[in-house]
């Protein structure tokens, strides 16, 4: 059956389809989403620029702007699979569209995925065991902190596929080429050294299983902000929920050195 | 004769001595400095955001911050060679130091500087011409627009190396080794499609000696947001003279791929 495209898949979205975006439109770029009052813009625009692994930008939409250069006939705040609305750094809803919480201050920040790169991992003939499994990635919280900016602080989110060992020194050089949606690997095995206590048991999307001979290999991931966000009490911001990405127009590719 | 390192060559700047920093310190990054008011320290980091190639920011001082984390010991008030004092899109002063005219709201930014390639450049057999010649790099202001931001807009400048045509190849591939210092050439050959009438009349910097079998090469400069300053009439701001870099201690390869 013929993959849906991605301007199909964001009416999907749109239309209320609630699931995880890995796997879907393959070859197409996804992005992190956090919008934010424009006072708070500043902040993280220097957070982004002091943690680049985990905050590459690929576009700042203007306060109050909805409509994403990178996707013909978007709506950043329908064209998601989920979202995670905040308040004092609390949840306070996760939805399938935000227009009832939108506010004409609100400036947005789409930041690269690691998803960007399955394609070609899998084209190098690396597997990728969450979209074998048909599940989310998992993501965890770890004790390695961010450079702070402004009133924006926490600590790094990652990544982690399990990769076989064989194909590990593969796996870096091929994400390595897309630095702009979190490029090389920020850790290879023990996650016991990033605070990871059990990999089993990730702190956002799904557990993934390993094969045997596989090792865990953690990648930056755009889930960071919503740590600052929680760790920072900011007052109020909207993001994707994790994994639920925002499925652009724009090759893969466009975003290899 | 032993040249002198990065902090020695501060120092000397800071003492007085005003010239042009190309080929000092070799080995060590050079960056371009942008002090601005924190009321339009946001609109500029946008600025940078979307016009990469010119601006490629390493590093933000927080508001009054003079010490850069780049360079020991360093003031950004006194360590560069030379300083232009805007107001509202005018040079007001050309100085070599700041310190009268410095203020507790100012943010400053450092930008990488295509000279942190140069040593690459002849380490693999292509020629400097300018610092051969004793001579600040000739720039360009372009018919080329920047992606506006908020109140910023302006042209893009670049900096011109006469490359032997045999050479240009290679000088493409070794600078796109250092995207975080403009990176690989904008534009190899004809002026005039950059809107350049004469390449030995710049706008900045010196003219430069072509030697037979030259051609022009053209990079992105970090000269670019001082075209954005003039062009949007910002009502204050201090930068580097063009060609009179900050000289920090970060070696070259610590910026490339």
């Amino acid at each position: 059956m013929a993959q849906d495209g991605p301007r199909r898949v964001r009416e999907r979205f749109r239309d209320g389809e609630r699931r995880p975006s890995a796997g879907l439109a393959p070859g197409y770029a996804q992005a992190n989403l956090v919008s934010l009052p424009q006072e708070y813009a500043y902040d993280f625009l220097l957070f982004a620029q002091r943690n680049p692994k985990p905050c590459p930008v690929l576009e700042v939409l203007d306060a109050g702007a909805v409509a994403s250069e990178l996707a013909e006939g978007s709506d950043v705040r329908t064209d998601l699979p989920g979202y995670v609305v905040w308040e004092n750094g609390e949840r306070v809803a996760e939805v399938g569209e935000v227009t009832s919480y939108w506010r004409a201050d609100l400036v947005t920040f789409l930041i690269g995925c690691s998803f960007t790169f399955e394609t070609a991992l899998r084209d190098h003939g690396v597997p990728v065991r969450h979209v074998d499994q048909g599940s989310n990635v998992p993501m965890f919280l770890t004790n390695q902190a961010c450079r702070p900016a402004g009133r924006l602080s926490g600590n790094l989110v990652v990544s982690m596929r399990p990769i076989p060992a064989g194909l590990v020194a593969k796996a870096v050089r091929v994400t390595g080429m897309y630095p702009a949606v979190h490029g090389a690997p920020v850790h290879v095995g023990d996650p016991a050294a990033l605070g990871v206590a059990d990999v089993a048991t990730p702190d956002f999307g799904d557990a993934v299983r390993f094969e045997p001979g596989d090792v865990p290999v953690f990648w930056a991931c755009g889930v960071t902000p919503q740590a600052a966000l929680m760790a920072s009490k900011l007052p109020f911001a909207i993001t994707h929920a994790p994994g639920h990405m925002f499925v652009t127009d724009v090759p893969d590719h466009a975003y290899a050195l």
